[in-house]
Order: C-alpha cells, then sequence, then structure tokens
C-alpha cells in the first residue's frame, strides 16, 4: 500500500514557504490507519518493548493503537501545566528560543525498554526532548518510529545511533 | 477487572475543591489499557459504526485504538488553529465564556454512523460541540463512550436520548 495516497499537502501552511503534510485523510481511511499501525508494530515486535511513547498530540494518534496491539502501556508526553501529577521536564530548541516537554516521574520505570512514535520527523527537536525524558527516568530507548520524515530538516542527526524506522519519507 | 484500581485521584486539580481523576496508571498498564479498550469495542460492535471520533487530546488515546481494533478511521476533534485544512466549528459555553472545537469540513462522510470516544464525561460541553460538529457533516450519532463520568455534574442531560457507554462512575 503507497501510505503517501494518504497525505494530503498543504501548500504555505503554517507559514509561507512550508508545505505542511496532513495526516489525517490517512488516520480517516481505516485500512490505511491499520496498515501503517502494523507496520510500526511489526518493527516493534523484535526489540521486547515494554511501553510506549508518545508525544502530543499525534504522537497519541500514532502511539496509541501500537501500544493496544502489543498490549502494553503507553505514557504520554506532554506541554507543561497538562500531566496533573510530579512531573519532569526536558527543553529543546525552536525557531526562536526554547520549548519545555513534561513526562508523569513515575510513566517509566527504570530499565523498561520504550518505542518512541510521532507522525513526523521534522528538526528532530521533540524527539531527542523526549529521548532525555526517558533517559532521566531510567528507561532504555530501543528505537522510534515515525509516519513521516523531512528528510532536508536532518532531524536523523538528533536521534544519532538510535534505531529508528520511517514509513515515508519527503 | 476494576479499573477503578488504575485511576489517580488528585485532590484540589486544576483547582482547590476538584478531585481530579487521572487515566495515567490506566494507560501505563498493558492489561488495564487493553481490558477498558476491549469494552469499548464490545459496545460499538454491533452498531455498525464507520468512524470514531475523539477529541483532543485525551480522547485520542481512548479513541485510536478502539478505531484500530474495529478496522475503522479515526477523525480527530481539535482547538481552533491545530487542522491544517478547512474545518467547521461548534462553541461551547465553559465556566467563563465560550471555547471552539473544530472538525475538518471532510472528516465525516454523510450518512456515516459515528461513535464518539472521550475519557470523560464531566459538565457535558465537549461532547455536546462534538454531537453537533457531527451532524453539521450529515454524520449519524450512534453512540457515544467514556471510560469515566462525574456523576453529580449531569453531563449526561447534555447527551439527551443518544445512548452512551461509560466504564467507571465517580
Amino acid at each position: 500500500m503507497d501510505l503517501k495516497n494518504y497525505i494530503a499537502t498543504i501548500p504555505d501552511y503554517p507559514e509561507k514557504g512550508i508545505e505542511f503534510r496532513d495526516i489525517s485523510p490517512l488516520m480517516a481511511d481505516g485500512n490505511a490507519y491499520s496498515y501503517a499501525i502494523r507496520e510500526i508494530v511489526q518493527y516493534a515486535q523484535d526489540k521486547q518493548i515494554d511501553m510506549i511513547v508518545g508525544p502530543e498530540a499525534r504522537g497519541f494518534i500514532v502511539g496509541c493503537p501500537v501500544a493496544f496491539e502489543l498490549g502494553i502501556g503507553f505514557a504520554p508526553v506532554r506541554k507543561p501545566g497538562k500531566l496533573p501529577r510530579e512531573v519532569i521536564e526536558a527543553q529543546y530548541e525552536k525557531e526562536y528560543g526554547f520549548d519545555t516537554l513534561t513526562m508523569h516521574a513515575d510513566a517509566i520505570k527504570p530499565g523498561q525498554r520504550v518505542l518512541i512514535v510521532d507522525d513526523l520527523l521534522a528538526t528532530g527537536g521533540t524527539v531527542k526532548a523526549t529521548i532525555e525524558l526517558i533517559e532521566q527516568l531510567g528507561g532504555i530507548v530501543a528505537g522510534c518510529a515515525f509516519l513521516i520524515e523531512l528528510d532536508d530538516l536532518n532531524g536523523r542527526d538528533k536521534i544519532g545511533d538510535y534505531a529508528y524506522k520511517v514509513l515515508m519519507h519527503y
């Protein structure tokens, strides 16, 4: 199945010169959504994953069915103020200034093997901060999986030597 | 399985006098998460559902695995400015003033049967606006499913005669 048939490209969104890749047609199609999730599940299969971690909000759309299909738990990465219990934080650089991401301090147990799942690998700031959060908690990042990589933005440099899987390249 | 064993209660969050019910321990436990999702899938089974609709962001955590397990699509309900293509809007009343929710204008096809899935039924503002959005697009609301209902807040009055299912009452 060519998943790119289910990606809408929006020119000049969210700002001029950016081509936004919208996964909502993929999610809306039961067959395409199921196919994409199963591809990531298959990637995870031989990695002895204990937990899926996904950044809000589209990371939930991709990561939660992967967790369900593997029969394991899901831990969200959220913006500050969204998680009600004790959190840990990591910062990442944006075009102007820094943003902060948080996880619950008990979201990962030391030694648990984690797969990070998100819709998009762009500049890699989010995944880098997510790796930091997991490792702060003593978790092992066993891999990362994305629906889409925007190759020109070199997000893979931020992933470094961690294993990662991408379903579509642009 | 008593799912309440996997709900954390946080007193005085997000403000004094509110007991916040946190589903993150449930999501983190593969067995409890799987059990909860399967309960909703079973509720959906005889309703000929074509699409799952869930409000951001916790509605994604519950609704997306339900869509995956049923082999159907998922359409997100999001705050303004988050969806990149043409949207429709509905407003709902909050404690002070109004909030707006949006869906893509092509998210539901006329006649499609929709199950709304969210983590929490509280005052019912979100689900009422979500019903309006689906019906604006010509969809049929075949039911609503929630992990938790806060019974004292009477959100069920906003659901009215639509079918709904709740896994835990507080």
